[in-house]
């Protein structure tokens, strides 16, 4: 297997790779963005790509999101949670954050340490870094002449660099929920604690079309436990929604939403059944459970059996 | 084939059995009530009965709804609509309605025409008879005293009776629908234009009940011709709703529709699907139709042959 | 105070309205009918009628659920549930059910003690009257044959006559539902445990109008504790509703779905917010009580003042 | 005046703020960030602010977002529609694009040219920058090294920069929204075709908290042009939603839309109704007017009249 991910090495996605047993030994190739990591997994240079999809600070990642939701099909395998928390690493000759005058990283993570940045060093300049990690390795090398980064524990472990405060982030226990992604294949057999991925382009012409949607989902009982509204380059208006569901494609409830899904929404995508990382906050009532569907199934085909032609 | 229906000879109801051709050379059996008739058909002793079901004017028939909701299963073949129309019949000393003293007739007919009498005929004393038929024949029975009966033209002219007034009734145009009820057994092939009959129970323990079971015919976009509630006879507040929908249970779309009421209400029952005797009122959109529920299930079992186990 | 009630003197209509403090000791004119009940009180000659509206076994009394919803504006003021119980009562000379051969009673009580009947005086011929109390009442007249009578305790008490047997009825347990019907006037103020019901004529044009009324009564929490479809006279398919919910017009959350309902079907009629006979099955959530709405209006109220014309 | 917008100088939120013909001879600060340019206007520095809000291939403006949603209330008070196009400018010793090594801009400029980048200068190398506008300054300033800058055709223009392609946008027809922020005060009167936005947290504690926040929209025939949903940063599956409907807060189905769902979402907050800068997509039944609103709000109103207390 080889795998793929959000780069450079480091970075909290390499973080999530590593919560993959079979990615520890594993060959591991950094990519440029998510749209690399991705089309590596399409052409075969990869078998499988690790990216964000979610931060809890942030939100849905836009990237993933429009790159997973177009394009040749692909599935998401697992999903991996990691906390997000900030070290400050300083070049060698930095001892105190009076003399830190610029601080380089990825705009993301500016954007989740403003707050200890406007307390602590208000005066020092930000210098746009293409990720954590490519800040971070800048003040290892003699072109650049930024002070300090803003990057993971991981890196900074990783390359020994001298590090001045940790948790220097905002929000504590903000998480980042990553997935790991292949070409289409064999599903993950049910857990009992499982998530399932589906892309939902609004047909244009339709009003109340969401509302459409959310019913096929609220007859059988599926419950929502992420929702994000892209838009689909196709003009102001033009959305499709990217949810998660409670549930497995081996489940009823959730085979038959997806049935009436692509009734009203044809050009709808499964992403894949796996395991949630967490638990779920819902619970299925008898009467949308598999034995419910089946004996609901049994009787219309009794029934059926009496058609004449 | 044996026939039976609501007696006596002569009511609406063995003009309704008359629209069937096969019942009009067969064996006709005058049954003394609905329950009556449907239990010959129950029994073996007849094969199917006619039975009044529901009033343009009077609503639906209470005691049709309810026999045919409990007790052994029954299935509806086909239904007939009967143009309910009311003559003034008199005996035979009668010759104009200022003698009219007395009037027999059954009391939802006595209602119905309740506007002309009191215009015409005010001071007449109403006489209840089991039937509109046996209060015309009782015109020819000298044991009985009322000068006058509302009878359907039907009897009317089979006996022979004198007739002072034709359309007495207050509203024209009334109609009845009368369905032919059988044990259960093959179901007749689609026409185009068919009407499918489910008694739905409604569960005690489910506020908004009635609102799960709407909502599982509007995502299919099952058009609901029809709807009656009953009650159970197990308290007040304790309903069953007895429904037609627009199709055909060899339709998809009224075939999940049943998938997911039998889920959310498990002791419903089909009551048959049959030629609707009118045109429908409600169209399919191309998402409900048979092509698109195909289509979304070849693609949800495509995607289940890639479950693992 | 003058009082009409559905007649004649000894029905369980009777009883009903003697539960009403006032009535013992008031005038009480019973009516030929449910139509002439309600006719005396639009007119003036009454001020009051009882009226029956529901039955536990047998469902809505169409006659009474029309008449209110149609002519000159009625309100309800109270409602009284009677427990139905039947008797037989015999003439003086009958000593044993086995020499009954003809029982006369209301076509309806017939029906509710069928099941008696048909398992102790199979051979009994009915006698159709237009009342219970009617049938009851031939026991003690000459011109009249018939052996024995079902009715009701009250008259049989009332007028001395001779019982059989108690209890007869095949449902023990069945309810009578009764409303106090006005001329529209004050309306009773809430007591915490109160009604309200509506008449909703189903919009012709709009396909989905059940559906649609019925979510302007969940999207404010109201519970529906009765509904009843009805035809309207103009045609098959052509329905009003009649529906009872929990609450009392003075509620915020009643008030507002009265609202909305006026907009989807403006020739909807208010009969009423009366105290309920019965305690409710169902609860308000908090964002449903009259302070939620309380707030929400303020909260709107005060944006609007910023509006600019 | 003094008006604010997320600068530098030359980007297209300049160019929104330009439409606004007050601001066009007026003083315009460029603020560092979203969150500085909204803080100036909430502290009172700045009188309004013109920040973008969403991007037909980018999706919503998570800062923009987030930054109205929580913290001192805001209000929108026109929006303006800005079509994205983006020119290659270069240093004035480049001549062709065979020659360019580097390219700088901001990272949401460079995913929107991507395609045209691999296209053509497949070798580049990516120097993120802070704004397009810095990039595009870079190339006038010694210190910097970059050949090339992808930005707006405004500061090319407003610099005398040297532009070697025009249009090199993967997608032709992006469009930007931008709205101008000002602290709470008056509403601007409805011109007949407006906008009403509002943010809705989802209650954390009530399952289909969604479907109930939809169902008052559908109610009352509220069509939604906008939705988003947004991380409260309370934790993975805390969610808020933006959402932008057709129609002005005077509008009485806007006014009640907005009662509804301040009970069920008490926490919500609403940033004001402005002129749309296009026409609107959906259009209001005649059940949904203003017309309708005040004649059931007389019904009402007329039956709580008799009321008694």
């Amino acid at each position: 297997m080889i795998y793929t991910y959000l780069g450079p090495a480091g970075t909290f996605t390499e973080a999530a790779l590593l919560q993959v047993p079979s990615a520890r030994d594993a060959e591991r190739i950094p990519a440029a963005n998510v749209n690399a990591a991705l089309e590596m997994v399409r052409s075969g240079e990869a078998d499988a790509a690790m990216v964000p999809i979610e931060n809890s600070v942030e939100g849905g990642v836009s990237t993933t999101l429009d790159a997973i939701a177009t394009g040749d099909a692909l599935q998401i395998m697992r999903e991996a949670l990691v906390t997000i928390t900030f070290v400050l690493a300083v070049r060698q000759n930095i001892d105190s954050i009076e003399q830190i005058r610029s601080v380089s990283t990825h705009g993301h993570a500016w954007a989740q340490c403003r707050g200890w940045v406007e307390s602590n060093i208000p005066e020092a300049e930000f210098i746009p870094a293409s990720s954590t990690a490519a800040g971070a390795l800048g003040l290892l090398d003699e072109e650049t002449t930024h002070d300090a980064a803003i990057c993971s524990p991981l890196v900074a472990e990783e390359r020994g660099l001298k590090i001045l405060r940790t948790e220097i982030e905002d929000y504590a226990g903000a998480v980042t929920r990553f997935v790991l992604v292949t070409r289409p294949g064999p599903i993950p057999a049910p857990t009992g604690v499982d998530k399932s991925t589906v892309i939902l382009p609004l047909a244009e012409d339709r009003p109340g079309a969401l509302m459409e949607i959310l019913e096929q989902f609220v007859v059988r009982g599926v419950n929502l436990s992420r929702i994000e509204s892209r838009p689909t380059g196709g003009g102001m208006g033009k959305y499709f929604f990217s949810v998660d569901v409670d549930g497995h494609l081996a489940q009823e409830r959730v085979a038959d939403a997806l049935n009436g899904l692509h009734r009203v929404c044809p050009n709808l995508r499964f992403l894949g059944s796996y395991p949630a990382a967490e638990g779920l906050s819902s619970s299925v009532d008898a009467h949308n459970s598999d034995e419910a569907f089946s004996k609901a199934n049994n009787w219309v085909s009794g029934l059926r059996t009496r058609l004449t032609t």
